[in-house]
């Protein structure tokens, strides 16, 4: 294996270790967001916040991904977080 | 809009803001391996690599985000970041 390739390889898992701690991080927050939605009687969906995300995202992308993907990257996350509350509400009913 | 969700919001826009700057640099990052790969004549799909890296982010996941939403997650990455290798091989021949 490329010396170089090695060397970008170690920089690329140090980033997918920051990243993990960031979307972990994220899922704790947003499984808080969803316990005060449920206590108050709201969705947890909400398609404005969504997109208001997204907006902000793509317009301050920096690159080298296009937006579209940036976009894309998000709604995988966005709908991950949401799948984490919904199942956090079934959860609750279990007990 | 209940400030305690407003609170945690701002708390989701920071992380985004972080993942967006991570995502740029990971991305900024496999530009340069795909450029070496090219040189090389190495492919740039690597399904050992991908299923190395799975394997370890499934291993030290942290949690609340189920193992098998992290690596659906990082698979649209990967998939992300070979999309902007070939891409950069396109713009290449064009010059």
């Amino acid at each position: 294996m490329d010396q170089r390739i090695q060397n970008l390889r170690k920089e690329v898992d140090r980033i997918n270790r920051q990243l993990l701690a960031l979307l972990s991080e994220r899922g704790r927050i947003v499984s808080e967001i969803g316990r005060v939605q449920t206590e108050l009687g709201i969705d947890h969906y909400d398609p404005k916040r969504e997109e208001e995300m997204l907006a902000y995202l793509s317009a301050e992308n920096p690159g080298p991904f296009p937006s579209d993907t940036i976009r894309r990257l998000f709604k995988e996350i966005f709908k991950a977080s949401l799948d984490l509350e919904e199942r956090q509400d079934k959860q609750k009913f279990l007990y």
